[in-house]
């Protein structure tokens, strides 16, 4: 077998073998597959597609490229769950202890950003001393013990798929279904969990633009996790405007401690609503989605769901003081308004205008090795549908030192970011089923 | 400008700058460009393809990535042969002699083969000491003094399109016709020449399969020639024969001394006529094709061809006694007669097949490090609409020490390649215009 002749078959449009998919997967890892070799076959990809069977190949192939966890010695429900990816999501930080409150053991592997926004562990590491580095016995002991962790993503597991997207990344090849699908379901079925739900998102703040190519993506990955025997379900939302009112790692952080102290948004509120409900019935711990929904709500109103936060983040080093006092927060010094320049409502409010002024302020980073400033971030006053009168607050743009034309660029950003009409806007769910 | 945003750009079909151009190419000399970034684009230029201004860009920069000859001071019309390859090609064997008989200066730079036989420089090698690794200042006054001289490519001239070569071999982006083109047209022009007959084969022995193919490649070689103010013409020939009678590279070269003098075959006959009348004609030696008809057909009767090839191969360090003593070649000391299967008429003569029988037996080679054997090949005694008896002798095979399966491998090889009709099949010219 040589990698020209698979390159040539994909690029011909042909389906691969079982055998072909793993030789290049291992050939990549053990270097007798060479990077331009890989990077070629995957252009071809992007033409040619790959079907369910090898997306099949494409995933196991990066199961056994590395590590696999097992918690089945500590319950044989643990559940996972994966956002495609969005500005202002904070979705996990508020699931996870609420799920945990609820009984569901959660093994959560999160990233770190590259973009606009920090990632999960970002975010995360914006709370005091909080550690995001578990070592694996301190994981396991604290899921059994407290019942939920967040760690950072080991370089163990799926190695694989790790050389093989930052291949991707410098070579304008990440916009493929079955690639993508092939990333997260093998991740997420490597870190061991049984119960997957995945949010993917579509809009002007996500990779994926509409609607149709996120159903897609998610039909997908359903299959793919029921070929592999995991229970996948996903939830499909929009991300044309942020999640929440909160953008920046600090500000996240904060808007989920408000939120679990029942302060919600209505859109975070209908996605954790919709994903904590599918995993409390995949888990049997709900029998239906009414029940599901009285057991969340009684959750964040007693205040045992933020209790399991306050507990997640003492484990992991960091000070739960914060969760009252928002001072111990690192939040940008300085401030900018932005105020409206029409009268009328805001037909749209783009996310990824928004994201782009946060990076302008730092919160974001492009390479690796750039470093993130948790204070910089955006607190939104209006959203899409709100009333607003001319020079009305619209949103508050956070930071630290930052140069002045950079400024003034996040400046023009975030006002482009708002789009007026005369007549109320028709509001859309969040949700998309 | 970031490698991965032009990668992007052609994914989607755009047309690139000529500064975008310049930018992956340079790059890639200087490392700023990566291989798999390279090999990522090659596989969207074969999808998406470039046009007509991208494919003069790139000419434009594999010539200006190295040295670039200059023989203006020796003559205004140096003449240069390319042809595309194929099976028992010995053209330029036959037409540098042939042309610097007749008074054009022929500045030869040519290739080892990769692929089922030798290439040019491997052919003159099985001359006895001939030397075709010929310094600059030898290479020069040979052409001065002699009128033609014949040399392997040093890697000095265009280099981009060396090492984009190499990344195609090896991931399967090698048919795209504006690659081929760049990489053609800039190495004739970087070696100095102003006249450049192109020979573009297609059929069962070339790596283009069909006329249609041949005849766009050419027509967009001929535009880009004129865009970067080169006369450029192409001969458009049929490979789907073994070209000659004689394949391997000792074998070819014999073929090529009868053809000098004066036994000629007549497909070999009439290309090397089209190619040498149009050379001729551009040269301004010549003014029309019966001209030059008259002075090639002179030149091979009256023996200064020949002549010709003798003063080169002495230039060059070969024992030119080689042209009336066969026997100073290496052929092959064992050989096996392929006889006739059926009677009838030969209805296919499979160039490919040959060349794979050839292969077998160590006329080629895979990688640049194999070793050739000069006195491998095949003699074919019938040709496409050749009548046989069965048993009669079809061809024969040549070939020093070469294990027996390989052997039966071949001589299956040299037996499928020959088809049989029982009505006399139609000849069509190898010349199509």
């Amino acid at each position: 077998m040589r990698a020209v002749d698979i390159i040539q078959k994909k690029k011909e449009g042909r389906a691969h073998t079982k055998e072909e998919i793993d030789f290049l997967i291992k050939g990549l890892m053990d270097g007798t597959v060479e990077d331009y070799q890989m990077s070629s076959w995957l252009m071809a990809v992007y033409f040619q597609g790959l079907n369910e069977d090898e997306t099949v190949y494409m995933t196991e192939a990066f199961i056994n490229s590395g590590e696999i966890l097992d918690f089945s010695d500590i319950s044989n429900t643990v559940a996972d769950k994966h956002s495609t990816g969005g500005v202002g999501d904070k979705v996990t930080i508020v699931l996870i202890p609420l799920l945990a409150a609820l009984g569901v053991k959660c093994a959560k592997l999160s990233g770190r950003g590259l973009g606009y926004t920090g990632g999960t562990v970002d975010k995360l590491e914006s709370i005091p001393n909080f550690k995001c580095q578990l070592k694996d016995e301190d994981f396991r002991s604290q899921i059994k013990t407290i019942g939920a962790a967040i760690s950072a993503q080991t370089p163990n597991l799926t190695p694989a798929d790790g050389k093989i997207y930052a291949l991707r990344d410098v070579t304008a090849t990440v916009d493929n279904k079955s690639l993508i699908c092939a990333s997260v379901v093998s991740k997420k079925i490597a870190s061991g969990a049984n119960i997957i739900v995945l949010d993917v998102k579509y809009g002007s703040g996500a990779f994926i633009k509409t609607k149709e190519e996120a159903r897609s993506l998610a039909d997908l990955m359903i299959k793919i996790g029921a070929k592999l025997n995991r229970k996948i379900e996903a939830v499909i939302s929009s991300m044309e405007q942020p999640l929440g009112t909160h953008i920046g790692n600090s500000l996240e952080i904060i808007e989920s401690i408000e939120f679990l102290k029942g302060n919600h948004n209505k859109d975070l509120y209908e996605i954790v609503l919709e994903i904590a409900g599918r995993t409390l019935i995949l888990a049997n711990i709900a029998k239906d989605f009414n029940e599901a929904k009285n057991l969340i709500d009684e959750a964040l109103k007693s205040g045992t769901a933020l209790q399991k936060l306050k507990e997640i983040i003492e484990a992991q080093g960091g000070n739960s003081d914060c969760t009252e006092n928002y001072s111990l927060f690192n939040v940008g010094k300085n401030k900018v308004e932005i105020k409206a320049q029409n009268e009328g409502y805001v037909s749209k409010l783009d996310a990824l205008n928004i994201a782009k002024a946060c990076k302008l302020l730092g919160a974001g980073r492009d390479k690796k090795s750039d470093s993130i400033d948790f204070g910089a971030g955006c607190i939104l006053n209006k959203k899409t549908g709100d009333k607003v009168q001319k020079d009305e607050l619209l949103c508050i743009l956070y930071f630290n030192d930052v140069k002045k034309d950079r400024i003034n660029e996040a400046v023009q950003y975030a006002q482009k970011a708002f789009e007026y009409s005369v007549s109320k806007p028709e509001i859309q769910s969040v949700l998309y089923k």
